[in-house]
């Protein structure tokens, strides 16, 4: 039989969120099995999460040091061949090159660091080990995403000229952070989080899902973030203005104290023949709105013809079936358990084709934050992306 | 029986799009009748037009100007009371001026001048006339419009900290003003149409629609405005960011190159506590939004207990029954029909309820344009809306 | 210039409802001007309805047959030249046979009766007096209605197979018919009602919208009918299973007891090739499901070449100016207005063209009715539609 | 370490549909590991499939009754705890007596056997045995079908009164079953499929989701079922009126020859005091309409208090996170894992909590469809759905 791929977990313990949404998408296709992880700084609750994750005791470790010592010295058929990383962002860092170091490959949640030098650290070490690195913008799995790419990128839509993508959530309305939620606490404190509240939670993936859709760079941005809520320290709400080489505009608007807002994300991109638009609550559509013609709904299914290869590719199940937030996710892991297969067979997989975001995605996102807040600062009205 | 407000028409010849809506809006709930007008400066076309309009032929003029004159000198029960002007921008200050020295109430269509300081000449004129002043802001007219505005008031929402207006079209996303499109022609023209393209035609409503919802006033603000159809002189998409009197932020989006997007004005505000959001092409609901709670479809229906009375004064038909932009439109009318009443019998209708758009928005929007485009031209990041 | 075609009304006293909205829909495109009316059975209210109607005070008349005597009498360039009928059920037949006798062309609200038998007396005298009759099957004036009309013509979704038509409400949940609610009271009451509750109110229209679409024939039916109010004498639902000549079958869902629902028509008709969907709470939007193809959204707006000429011809807006119940209302209004200005001159409009739902659907209406409840008193299980 | 219920799979080989969603929802939340199979009835298939799944050789049976025999006799730490049924409908019958006498619990996919009679003699060795049996109802999977079975339980709607269940498809609108579909193949013919077409195949889905959300029981029914395509011998169309047992009413519609319809089961139930609408292309919401307030819009999400411990139970993710059909059915697989594991502990988990479909829905399931067909061949208008 083929042997699935293993797999190790940092993070995922009690009141974690991410870590076992990174878990059910790593297993939910066959492409991995968790053999090992270090769930919890706290070793008893390592432990006990071990138990809950089907581990053997012996490899819910105390510490994810001790897991990285302890795992490279396994025997090759035994040891853990790649690591999810889903801690606070200021652990990336250093986890991430201790993997990497010792031989894993990466699969690491976003922001890839908490500063654009980490980031470019990582893209350095990456280069000099040959690993695999995996950034999980899950926005980039959803199928209709990649239909959305394939129509830029075939153009049907014409040159693009405008784009507005908005990640609004509520959830940071009120003070959570100070009412016992863990993962508000984390993400208020820019020790652990890094500088970017909710442009690094949720800007990010705003900004990714841009460069990914329409491959277009960020000549220069304009940004006014906020803080809201009282005594936060962190933005909990940026407004940007971007503009792209080539002429194209955009807006981009991240938020975590729109009331009533779940989590929002959305993108329209109009080119001079034709639009469309995706919403990631109603992820299974995508809507095609050309110039004098009815728009039409392109929807998800394994059965639909006229969906581009890389959409179905990507797809699970006969249109209808709605697959969500954990499939999109999962098309990550599928991708990058390609990938991981190939480097074993000492082979390339198409990179049209198994695609997921990378290091280099990490480090331009990296950039976005820090230039954002940058120019938050700024009296000046345009910031140059990249520095001259 | 009662008498109808009698009314003349300035525009709505062969080929004019909003001189008919503004006939339509007026005549509908039977408090105007149509008594003369000057439907084009072709006195031939005048006439024909007048003929449709079921307009006496010696009350449909050659000429405005000559409308004027001869209305001003007929015996009070005959000649017209109020005038509706529905021409290109540049002939509304002239027309509005000699109406009200005329004496006649005047209803004018937006943007209500090309300038900030023909638009404060009005203002001066009305103010020395004591005459009644309309400028059909459309949108305004909507009931559940006049929902959100009822809800921000009275404090549902909580301070208000982040608002997102948007009114992108696709219409003139290729060179429409060269094809021969009368509508996109004299737009595509400084001279007919003032100094800002889509930023006069659209995005003043939606200046003007977070005003009357939210009642704040700017700031300062920070634009990016683009003309993207080559050849084409004003801007045809703008992008500004808004910062509020008492902090609170906000985008707008305004854009005729969105391509595939019909007349898509949309309005998010948040709060402290809870959001809303009402779109134009799904006019007749509202989603209200609280914090931790179910969101709510306020729906318009006459037999709805839980709007607000403004909210059901501006309809006519029980739930489930679509009223669209006629009647939105007609309501204005309505609003103002009743002040024109009061005025004749020296009353005043209560302000709070009574209400329509007047030259006091029209002065707040030309400042909107000069100061987007002010703002477009310099590389100063925020321009203030006020001079000192 | 074109003289306004003279219209009464009877009906549109306090506390009605669908007369005020015949008034508006008569004048506001300009065809129609209101000269007289009996307003109320009681003379008081009918002055006082008449004042804010601006009907001179000696046409605001006590009664109906003293209307249509006093009318009668008229110069012929004075006299009203066609009647609204808009009063309870019952009143619909002598009063559209005097209309009828006196020369009127009329314009009556659904049901036409209360019998089939008084609906065919109608039809015979319409054939003798060679006068106008319009029933203000109001969905057929929706432009995306006559739309699907057409592209059921034209074969695009190939030979149908199924449909379902759907009209729930939920208004009559509790008994209002005993809290002093007008417009329950009457439809309560099988004096003034007729035999059919929902189905007389509402179920008409959705038979209706199907004849209209579709053109389909019912062959045969089978119901059930049901009270579910405590006390309620007529139905307040009702499910009717339909099949057509040809072979297609149907699902009719008729209520006023679905609570929470507001006036939720939606039809969904099904061929060989494709299906095709309208919700009235939506109705400026036509979605078209080919097979194999993303569906498309078919919008209403005079812009949109794509539509067919009959579906244009029904529009006064650009795309995403949405248009509601008023103006599919009006429309009736303006094809009758064709029709009689045709009438008057001796010619016919082309009837492919100028459409309007006339007695004819009012007879079949009435058989609807009165088969559904004889279906829903049998244990047999088909009732066929035409008595052989 | 917690061991992962060993569990075996019959059917997923090439070309199949629902085996390997089985799988996926088995394995994604961890509860289960996939040790064995028979994939196939092809032994080399069977072996291949094997492979993919990641199944030991020697456990790629090349048939069920091989892998039974096999199985029963390993160790009991290593052998197969539950096997997942995936076959063609004919083959669940002998497949399951044989598992539950070898003392293996099952899953099955649906329609539970091919007759009544069948799923009467599987419930009788149910009970014979104790061992579990779920039958993958998917629907009742969804959290949000869940909240509408606690909302109607709980009196929130009152007194049920009428509701409405669709499950239309359009993929059999053309003869798929003589184009080499393997799918449609199967479902065509009879001997493989039992004697329900369309009804098999989604009207037991749409009959027991009825059950499931209000625990109302059918007292007699009226069908009218047809075979639309030429050729075709089982129905692809069913439209059923239902009477339940204390007076509500409701319309069943199930079709097959929707035309561009994908999968799309909505259920509406309406009582006396509030109606809900559950939409399975969009199963994250659940519209709770009240009597004379605003609809209210319930959203699936961990983090939303207002939902009950049920919903929230099935759930995994914080709102605007899309969960899918693949979560829905891990639903049930996380239920029955917990029922198995309590089953090995001797204890019994509370059944108002950990609920999935049982062998008493597959009865039930099995009278709709043998009563439906009755009926569709009487005519007799209505059939009693138990026998006396």
């Amino acid at each position: 039989m083929t042997k699935k791929i293993r797999i190790g977990l940092i993070g995922g313990g009690e009141g974690a969120f991410i870590g076992s949404i990174h878990y059910r998408a790593a297993i939910m296709d066959g492409y991995f099995e968790l053999v090992c992880g270090a769930f919890s700084s706290d070793p008893a609750k390592s432990s006990r999460a071990g138990e809950r994750y089907h581990v053997a005791p012996e490899r819910a470790y105390p510490s994810w040091e001790k897991m990285f010592e302890t795992e490279a010295s396994l025997p090759a058929s035994q040891r853990m061949e790649a690591i999810m990383i889903t801690t606070p962002n200021n652990l990336h860092h250093p986890q991430v090159m201790m993997a990497l170091d010792k031989g894993f490959h990466v699969i690491c949640d976003k922001p890839v660091t908490i500063s654009l030098s980490q980031a470019e650290e990582i893209e350095q070490k990456v280069k000099e080990t040959g690993l695999i690195f995996m950034l999980t913008h899950t926005y980039t799995g959803y199928p209709m995403v990649r239909e959305a790419r394939h129509l830029v990128a075939n153009g049907t839509l014409g040159t693009i000229r405008k784009l507005v993508v908005e990640y609004p959530q509520g959830w940071l309305s009120a003070p959570m952070e100070n009412s016992g939620n863990k993962q508000a606490e984390w993400r208020a404190d820019p020790t652990y989080n890094g500088p970017g509240g909710c442009l690094g939670d949720i800007g990010v993936h705003a900004h990714n899902l841009v460069e990914f859709i329409t491959g277009l760079t960020i000549e220069e941005l304009c940004a006014d973030i906020t803080s809201f809520v009282p005594g936060r320290i962190l933005d909990d709400d940026a407004s940007v203005l971007l503009r792209f080489k080539g002429g194209a505009k955009g807006i981009l608007y991240s938020s975590q104290i729109s009331a009533g807002e779940e989590n929002n994300v959305k993108i329209r991109v109009y080119g001079e023949k034709g639009g469309l638009e995706w919403q990631q609550q109603d992820p299974n559509t995508l809507l095609l709105k050309m110039l004098n013609q009815p728009a039409q709904i392109l929807r998800e299914g394994t059965n639909y013809a006229y969906l581009s290869d890389e959409a179905r590719w990507n797809l699970r199940l006969p249109g209808g079936h709605p697959e969500g937030f954990l499939e999109a996710f999962a098309n990550l892991y599928r991708n990058v358990a390609y990938d991981i297969n190939s480097h074993k067979q000492g082979v390339k997989p198409d990179p049209a084709f198994i695609h997921y975001p990378t290091i280099k995605d990490g480090v331009s996102g990296m950039r976005f934050i820090e230039k954002a807040i940058e120019s938050a600062h700024s009296d000046q009205k345009w910031i140059k992306f990249m520095s001259e």
